[in-house]
């Protein structure tokens, strides 16, 4: 097995180069042309061995593909499209090349979809693998879906199931757990904890359906922390409240027999990393987009003018279920 | 000492958000106006603690500016005017949060000089801490300075000297050696180790002697891994060879008295991070440049059509002084 020591860093980049546009590599920087009257959209994450992905429940393709997905949805939360990422690793020199090209390979497959390049990086020694991912897209400024422009009455749209990335993760950690799910629906959690997909596919619904109706009045995010945490800063920055329909939050089917409601609905809001859009826009509309998506896309409530986020239990308000930011995740509390 | 585990990553955001401008934080992605006629120049970096900055030799303050500087020298090398900074920062919870406050602190006092903002970023938990940064700048087509269009017949200019930031590690890591150096001379090699400046200042004189002569007929990068590989690497990218007159290669002048020949010249050649650009041009224009700007720039060259890179002593061709990359620095090999 070579390591990456036996070829050193250009040796390794030789490698690598195979992954990039041949135009856009070996200068300081990475020259890209953008679309004149659109904005540039740029997001970061950095993701460390041990801590964001490990090789217990994560290949390297995986980690690569997770990584990047993570970053495109960012864009998709913003309204934009991807122009390119960069990637900077940090790696021991005992780490086989070939960990290294399977990440890159999940890097690859994931950005293929969108037809969108790795147009630079640094790779660079380091005691523990790290990965810092830079996305850039281009989103028209009559387009850019904010976190603070939620207006009471706007319904809340989720695109998708939660709670199926997290599910998939605890059968990855304990393969004891989950007895009662047939191998389809083990792999399809799984799968989609290790493949998560940005919803830029729900973009192009966005612009038909608001085609004369600029700026587009939608706000909201992504829900990469979890759906409550999605909710609850959409609220912060907008100065409003929500009302959330349990019953409503969708999830994947095979919960039902599988885990309680409170536990089902714990992991829908709590699990995180689904990369949904949560979507606040004005009723009918958002009524609209729900058949326009037709893929689990649902309403699960409405922005209030109140300063909490509740939870009704068939149009029941319960006191003790407001949800707070401290049930998600904080990264240094841990 | 407040660390970052007791005030967790929201807490940390929070301090460091006066870093940051307040209309681009808070969101998915930061968003930013381009001028639509340029393109799009994006550039990165990762930084290891122990690797490439230690608290030995490098404040967190001079961590950051230097981190930074390294960037925007990379956009200097295109011919770009820098946009804005992202900040990808693993941290070890009992980090001190003041040294992260720090590393901001020095990477604002940088990018001031530019006017140019830190528009995004991702903290995470990391055994180690690490520090990724990607940079973006916009330059005009008929602008860009690429490494693979040098011309036979062209003269090399560098825009200072070089082995400083090398002499002023060194000093650094053993206080003992410089015994012949004035405190005064100590300290600008040390500054010139923990203080570079991108060459941004450089572009506008090109622009101004290259008005009517577009696309500017210049070739180039900067000298971020010795002035040796960057020689090299533009001979490479080009197709070319290169003489060098080893007397014209411009150091610092506590040199004189303090190193020999043959050490000054190895510094300069191979020390790395002085972070000047190497710029190829028509040997009138080269005169031009060198005179219009003023501050230790020299033609210390010219391109050849031979294959290597040559080093002449007062015009004599030493025969085994033919550059090479292996002196220069490779990451891993170390």
């Amino acid at each position: 097995m070579t390591n990456i020591k036996d070829i050193g860093e250009q040796g390794l980049l030789e490698r690598l180069q195979r992954f990039c546009p041949p135009e856009i590599i070996g200068d300081d920087a990475a020259v890209l042309v953008t679309e004149p009257t659109q904005c540039l959209v740029v997001t970061t994450d950095m993701l460390v061995d041990g801590v964001h992905f490990s090789d217990i429940t994560t290949s390297p393709e995986d980690a690569g593909w997770r990584a990047t997905a993570a970053n495109l949805s960012d864009l998709a939360a913003m309204g934009a499209t991807p122009l390119g990422i960069t990637v900077g690793l940090g790696l021991p020199g005992d780490l086989s090349v070939s960990w290294v090209e399977s990440l890159y390979q999940g890097m690859t497959e994931c950005l293929q979809q969108y037809h969108t390049p790795i147009v630079g990086g640094d790779i660079v020694r380091s005691p523990i693998t790290s990965l810092s991912i830079t996305a850039f897209g281009q989103v028209y400024p009559n387009r850019i879906i904010r976190r603070s422009t939620a207006q009471v009455g706007d319904a809340i749209v989720v695109t998708g199931v939660h709670g199926a990335s997290h599910a998939g993760l605890q059968l990855l950690l304990d393969p004891k757990i989950g007895k009662d799910l047939t191998t389809e629906e083990k792999n399809a959690l799984i799968k989609a904890h290790q493949r998560p997909q940005p919803r830029l596919d729900v973009l192009p619904h966005l612009w038909k359906i608001f085609a004369s109706q600029l700026p587009i009045p939608v706000s909201g995010m992504d829900s990469s922390d979890g759906l409550a945490d999605a909710v609850l800063q959409i609220c912060r920055a907008s100065g409003v409240g929500a009302v959330l329909e349990s019953a409503q939050i969708p999830r994947p089917k095979a919960f039902d027999h599988w885990l309680t409601e409170e536990q089902a609905l714990k992991y829908a809001l709590y699990g995180g990393e689904d990369f949904e859009l949560v979507l606040c826009l004005p009723p009918d509309l958002a009524n609209t987009l729900v058949q326009s998506l037709d893929q689990g896309a649902v309403i699960i409530g409405s922005i209030t003018s109140d300063s909490n986020v509740s939870l009704l239990h068939q149009n029941v308000k319960i006191p003790d279920q407001v949800l707070t930011l401290s049930q998600g995740f904080q990264h240094f509390s841990q």
